[in-house]
């Protein structure tokens, strides 16, 4: 009931970290369309661990088995199922933590949640492994997007202190996010990528962590698109963006700025060009009352430090109620920030294209 | 379809600004419980307009009328739809935007949405008079959330750069909300609200308006309430939050300060605490992995500044397809700030009595 | 979360009996459509009360008030939300039924249910007066559908032990449908529709009630609408009408009979027809895998008899755990079906234009 | 998004007969539960075909893989899925029906849905094959009843035209219920079992197929459960039931029968016995208002004959516009009715735990 998102288009995650295999069944297709399966490796690719340095050493293949919703290669009206499976699991690390939570994860608010009987090994279903089946559904879906000319993709916009240039909210073109995708390390300016992995390598060596923003930006989106108050684009995107975890908080255009600004400076003044009603300006990031004005629309996400460091840190014994002092061993990400880009941009075109399906017009 | 919000209680709003009536309709409230009017009205003079100098001069009595839903002055079983009647309508001002989109509004995105046949008068259903029914509904979830002992409250955290004391993320207490709701103007430093108010009162000398942020404190949450992916604490308030109009962002815990954090600083280490498991510190505002962790839950939402400014603007004419200039009549706030306190704690109110009542354990 | 329906269209019933007012808000419909309130009318004319002798003298001018929804007259985008009023109501008939449920009404399963804080007055939300809302929301359903050139319309089909014509499952025109629409007693055969309402009559005067059948036939329907398995036309329909009070049986096509058949009977075969593919039978009533096959839709609803007969009843007093007996006051229909006619219509219409709405063709 | 079911438990099937597996996700499991598995492969040996020369010869070892929802062995608080590998398909026997839509089959409404996508092989999604998942689900839903004291059972109540004798509405007990889940033919009355085995075989001779009517019960359902007008337990039983191939028609209590009936027959008598609250009579099956009254809840689904038969029907080639005839190969039921049984079960059991995890009391 809670790892599945959409009114329109139904994608409903399963698996655990550690369990047989995790998977997606996306219910709600449109019928005849081939899934580019280039396009879902490549982007699970991206998100993929045992990369490099920067991520986790645990190697999984990440090749998704489709179980069921093709006929002859295309969508057949019947809900799509696509599996991992679990290969690389290394249960025994996790043997220790049964009982003693580790600070920043979702341990001990799960074990009271499930009266102890959640799935800890790796997180169960709260670890990052879950957002593979998301970025199978992402992918998915940002195809069909494209089929609308709707464009969309995402960079590092700061890795702990270091940032990279933002995008620019009123001119970005499609190519620099085509760019971005098959880009090492997303960022708009390669001097600062460069400092940012230094960063993170540095991060790692003292066995800590750092946390980061992704910048994400659509484009193409016809104006008026969206649902009022509940619905809106905000209100879609970020519940869909949240379903990452470490996910800290979300923005659209200009953001916490706005609350600095004045009307007379945030207001977007309408203009038309070559017919097209567009402003001058885009501190609204491309949403007017939940909508899309038409202008990119641009949002960011902060991700919190990855909890897992390799520092003793202060914990809790629930089974004995004492005190005590836990060593997170397992594999780890220093920044899932790298990892997460492939991810927010799926979330948020899952939510959009849910959103396009339900559109009246 | 997107002006209801809830999975396990529904609230379906419903009207306009200059509509004969706007309310709510309350489906799946417990049975037997005797609404706190008293409550509701306290809650909705806090958001009513007319107030101040601070405000909107247009007046409405914002008393609601209970069509269903009660006998004998309870609770029975069947939804409660209550609906306030707009009274003082000044619909002439609107008659000059009818083809001309105020900047900032949803005017544009609106009639794009619906071939121009959206309501124009007052902003229609986009108008922020549509957080009165939300904050109907958010006063009754908040009485039905202290019958489990769950408390909220909120306060200005800001108002353009001037800023109020945050709230203490781990020693916060329930008498200090409480003193926020009788406040005038809800800060934690009187000191700070004095400016805060000069500072609007400056602001809309100069025709012009000013953003600001909420911050919303939730005490007593049982630890594990929430659910996995897209149904956590997060998920779900964002998507009720960004239901109040001039909501741009929206960050739990230190948000986006978690970007620039590691995770030896930012991970909250457990300890006992006469027996209860707690955490030395809340960089994480009271959730993880998207479920409450039994600490202070802490969010704050950034609202962008008033669209509606008294200084002439650029915008087009739809109906000529040619560039214009427009001066915004009718009646506004200079800052919607103060009015939006209540409107955030109904929001998160909202979402977290849905939880509670999903609740399994 | 139970008194709506819809996934693409949300119907939001609320009201009781005897409360203030009842209604109904309509979420997500399309923009710039003038709802036909001569249509709505003269649908809940047909529902009406106090017509005639055939039904219950309490007198209610079922007028709705369209609180919100509208601009200039059309539909602009926002929630439609009507109300009834509650003119003519005498609870204090009820007030001896608190305690005691009258016999195959939900009085005693809403005391359950509620811990004894149901509205017991009239029924409460358990009331058929709850029909007029709906019917309200079917017959704009119905013009909606119109504009798709889908026609729907509903006959008695049986009174008691007295039969009407049966719709010709092949050939049936659309102006039989309208026809049924403008009588005064819906049948296909008059001499049958007399005999039917001197059964009625005669069982008004033994102070008892009776049954009947409903049948629907929709016209129209685009070949492979609905959804596969839980969202089929059968699906649907069905779980719309059993929300009309006093439905005990639904059925399809052939329905109950094709238990009895055989394959090379009920199979209905294909075949060419000016170039339209058509079946020469319609034993399957227009649904095959529950998605509509472009022949008529055809099916039945099976209503009990009025609970509240004028003839004393055992029962029990649940504030004494006693036996007693009890006699029905109140205002009551001999026989609902010929009211129940524009509710199947209704039902059936809300139903399918749902599904309309969420056909990706 | 039609291919789940449940608000408070949330079943997502998916599969094709032909797919390479076909499977469901169940999201919102109680935690902790260790799922019978003795049952859940006993319910499937029930449904599964290849039993005896009543059912296809296509032989599925029908043994579900969980992937994912358990640790331990126990629910976890994720969503679990379970998959059944298709291995005895043999979909060269549906080549020739590409454009030839079987008459009674959904090959012709999938193809016009689809616009020809829709998977052809043994009827692709809408394959009675996909009841195996839907009985696990079902299985597993029985169990978490009968925690709650809710048991049900059905029983093959007619073949064609022979009956078995009826559930006793009043007195039936537990223990016959049992007894049908072990029979090898669920009848009441084993001579017309013996009877109507031979009139399956006998049509099977003919290349003929015939329908049938599935009653079940369910004892012990708390007065009360349900919800009013759209989620009553007839709503919400025949949405799951009309899930089932084949399903026609659907009855509660006397069903079509209450249609010919008076109020004052109809109408159950309530009385006290043993301090409980029961009727005399029972016409309503236990359910008044869309509630459960405390009696037994007795409903009837009617199967049409099985439209997979040897004998050449008329039909029309999609691609050349002609009309032709058909003989259907590939291998199947001459009637569904017997495997059906438990299927009728899973549904209800479906319906029926989602209500009362949904239950506020």
């Amino acid at each position: 009931m809670s790892s599945d998102f959409g009114k329109h288009l139904r994608i409903q995650l399963f698996g655990q970290s550690h369990s047989e295999a995790l998977g997606v069944v996306i219910d709600g297709l449109p019928s005849g369309v081939e899934p580019d399966m280039d396009r879902i490796l490549h982007w699970l690719k991206r998100r993929a661990p045992g990369g490099s340095a920067l991520s986790s050493p645990r190697k999984e293949p990440d090749l998704p088995e489709i179980l069921s919703g093709l006929a002859e290669g295309k969508t057949c009206g019947a809900p799509l199922c696509a599996i991992f499976r679990n290969k690389d699991t290394r249960s025994e690390d996790y043997d220790a933590l049964k009982h003693i939570p580790r600070p920043g994860h979702a341990d001990y608010t799960a074990y009271m949640k499930t009266g102890g009987a959640n799935d800890i090994r790796g997180g169960g279903h709260f670890s990052a492994r879950l957002t593979a089946p998301l970025v199978f559904a992402g992918a998915l879906c940002a195809q069909l997007l494209e089929e609308k000319d709707i464009f969309l993709g995402a960079h590092i916009r700061s890795i702990g202190p270091l940032e990279d240039r933002p995008f620019d909210p009123v001119h970005i073109m499609r190519k620099e996010l085509d760019t971005l995708k098959i880009a090492d390390f997303p960022v708009l300016d390669p001097t600062a990528g460069h400092k940012m992995k230094d960063y993170i390598l540095e991060t790692a060596a003292r066995k800590d962590s750092v946390g980061g923003i992704v910048e994400c930006c659509v484009l193409g989106l016809p104006p008026g698109l969206g649902e009022p108050i509940f619905d809106g684009l905000e209100n879609r995107i970020s519940a869909a963006v949240f379903g990452i975890p470490a996910v800290k908080g979300i923005e659209f255009g200009d953001g916490f700025e706005t609350a600095r600004s004045t009307g007379s400076v945030n207001n977007d003044a309408f203009f038309y060009e070559a017919g097209q009603v567009r402003t001058k300006t885009n501190h609204n990031g491309g949403i007017l009352g939940g909508l899309a004005s038409g202008m990119p629309l641009i949002f960011r996400a902060a991700f919190k430090p990855t909890p897992s460091i390799g520092l003793p840190q202060d914990s809790v014994d629930l089974s004995t109620g004492q005190n005590t002092t836990l060593t997170v061993k397992g594999r780890h990400d220093p920044c899932v920030v790298p990892r997460a880009v492939p991810c927010v941009e799926a979330a948020a075109a899952i939510a959009l294209y849910d959103l396009c399906l339900g559109d009246r017009r």
